[in-house]
Parts: structure tokens; sequence; C-alpha cells
């Protein structure tokens, strides 16, 4: 896809659904398919797994260096799973947005409270939903054998994590995978059209009226 | 295109331009690619010119119907063009809010304004530039042939409507038509998606986590 022929600023494209709607497989189409879109680099304090590159799939550091990112305030959120911190710097977020580059985000809706208090005017908020009860029990089934303990507790987390659907700016109910893979590119293509969101607007209209 | 599987609030699709600057074009492909969208038909009280349907092209009242239905508030928006009152029913946009139904309108900044002040929320605005300023001239030349004062007259239209780009939500630099075609499109798709659209989403959530 493409764009405006002025400057405009890059966005944060946040992506949030309970596990089993598709937000994964829908932020892997968008990267193949939009090359103006990257996807978030986070810093980590558990250990690489066998493969993993440092600074393409983490950015590995120690409790000691995570410590003192947040303190200084170098990360746009963090949060701790199962005794490992995660975390998002800034400073490749502030360097993207300002070369028109757009950076997507699969977080759930912890993460995206955290960005919206730092950088509100850039964010575009989605909520993925699943068709149905139903589709979301078979969808979070259909990944692998689980007993019923886990799959109703992770029915509950999906719960807990759909209640928040209000928070967001769009909505899309994952019918079908094709279609929401284009209406979540809409999405990002009509959000680069804002006007709020192109830089030197004024400057161009000054131009196209003749008073430069 | 398509639509999420639960009930929205149809939206009114604004496009305004200077005159040359491909609105018309892109509004046209709009209504021929999109069967959720239709143009709303003004009532006017100029006469109809030869093939021109009543209830089609417009619909034509007399002077006394017309400044009735400005009394009883039944228009959204109305303007007075080289001696003939033009305007806009208020009934078919309700109806087609209500239904899903979204309406385009090709109209100038001061219809716009007059449409912000009845159904601000409703509204999708977006402004067409040209992408330079010799681009807009020779647009406007090859229209016909016409002398300079007319062209000089035209600009300064053209520059007086640009002048208003800051009131709309999204801009698209007609650079290439297809192009912005693509856009436009991409705008009405996300904004049907926007959450504050879909009016029995607070249902559908409720049926997802299992409280029906």
């Amino acid at each position: 896809m493409s764009f405006l022929p002025i400057k405009r600023r890059g966005l944060l494209f946040i992506l949030s659904s309970p596990s089993g709607a598709g937000k994964t497989t829908i932020t892997r189409a968008l990267l193949e398919q939009d090359k103006h879109l990257s996807i978030s680099v986070s810093v980590t304090t558990r250990q690489p797994r066998p493969g993993e590159v440092d600074g393409k799939d983490y950015f590995f550091v120690s409790k000691e260096k995570f410590d003192q990112m947040v303190e200084n305030n170098e990360l746009l959120e963090h949060a701790k799973v199962f005794g490992n911190h995660y975390g998002t710097p800034l400073m490749p977020v502030e360097k993207a947005l300002a070369n028109s580059q757009d950076i997507i985000f699969d977080i759930d809706w912890q993460g995206t409270q955290q960005l919206k208090q730092k950088l509100v005017n850039d964010l575009v908020t989605v909520f993925i939903l699943p068709p149905s009860q139903d589709e979301l029990e078979r969808r979070l089934r259909s990944r692998q054998q689980d007993d019923e303990a886990i799959i109703t507790e992770r029915m509950k987390k999906a719960s807990d994590e759909i209640s928040h659907y209000s928070e967001y700016d769009y909505i899309i109910v994952n019918h079908d995978l094709n279609r929401s893979i284009l209406t979540a590119q809409s999405i990002l293509e009509a959000e680069r059209s804002k006007r709020r969101r192109i830089t030197d607007l004024p400057n161009f209209v000054r131009t196209l009226m003749g008073d430069a």
C-alpha cells in the first residue's frame, strides 16, 4: 500500500483480543503485506529459547538492566509474566513515529492502557472478537489436547479480556479471517489519512494556494 | 464489501474538494462498488432539465414547499445557488442511518458545516486535495475552453474551498485516482468498524461471555 505524497507521523496499531480470536494470524498477515509496518521488539529478562535471536525476537537483558530501563522511563509499557519481565522500549518507537513508520502491537488490555498513558494521540486500538462463544471455545480446544480445567480457565481469561472491548476504537468480529484482515488493513490505511497525522499539511496547502 | 454480523448505525460520508480535484469521479466509483452506500437526493426549486427524473436526480418542489420544509426543520442543510434553492431532506437520511445504510454527500465546506450542526456523530468528513497548484490549474483548464478571467475566478474559488481543509477528519491527496478511490473505500470500511457505531455490541458481548 502507499502513502500521501506529504510527510505524516507514524502510528501505533494495537491489536488485542482474547486468545483464540485470530489476533496473531491477522498480525502476521498485516506484517507480510505492508512494508511500512513493523512489529515492536520487546526487552525481556527471560532466557533465550533455542533459535531465538537477540534484537530480532527479543532484546535479552539482565534484571538489573531491565529495572534501570523502568527507572529511566525507557519503557513504554512493561509486565511480569510467569516470573519474567517484558517491556516495550521507547526509543525505537519514537524513531519510527518520526519517520512515518507504523508499529503493530499484539498486546492485551493492560499493555494498551499503559501505552495510552504515554502516546494516546499516536494509538489506533482494535479489538478482535470471536463470532460466538461456541466458536471461541472450539478454537481454544482445537489448539491442543488439554483437560477440561485448563479449557475452563482459558475461557475465563478470554471473558476477562473481552470485558475490556469498550476501551478500543475499532471492533472486528472475526467471522471470516480474510475479511478480518481486509478490515484491519482498511483501518490502518484510513488512520494514515487522518488529517492530524499529516505533519506538513499546512505547508503543503500553502503551496497549493500559491502563497509559497 | 461486507459488514459486521451485528447491527450498526449508518454513517454520512462527506466528500469535499475544490472543483477539479476529483471528488465527483471518486463519489461515482464508490457508489458503483458499494451496495451499502447511496447518494442523498436533494430537493430543489429549480426547473427540471431535460432527462432529469423527479425523485432520482432531485425532488423538484415549489418555492412555497421549500420554505415550508426549512421552517419545519425538514432539511439537514440548504443553500441558494444562482437564484435556485437546494437542500437535503432529513427523513431519508434518518431512515438510512437506522437501517445500517450509508449516504455519501458531495458537498462544499458550507454544507458540511450545516450537517455538523445536526448529525455530528454520524459524519465522516473527507477533504480531497489536488497534488499541486499546477495540476489543479491544468484540471480546471482541461474541462472546457474558457477565457483567463473565468479560470482565474475558478482558481480563486478553489483556494477558498481549500482554505477549509482543516475542518475535515481525513485528507486524500489525489495524486493517483485509483489509489484515491482505494483510500476512500478504506476510510468508509474503517469507519463502519468504529466501536461506537455498532449499536448492539453490548448485547453481542454479553452473549459471547455466556451471560445471555
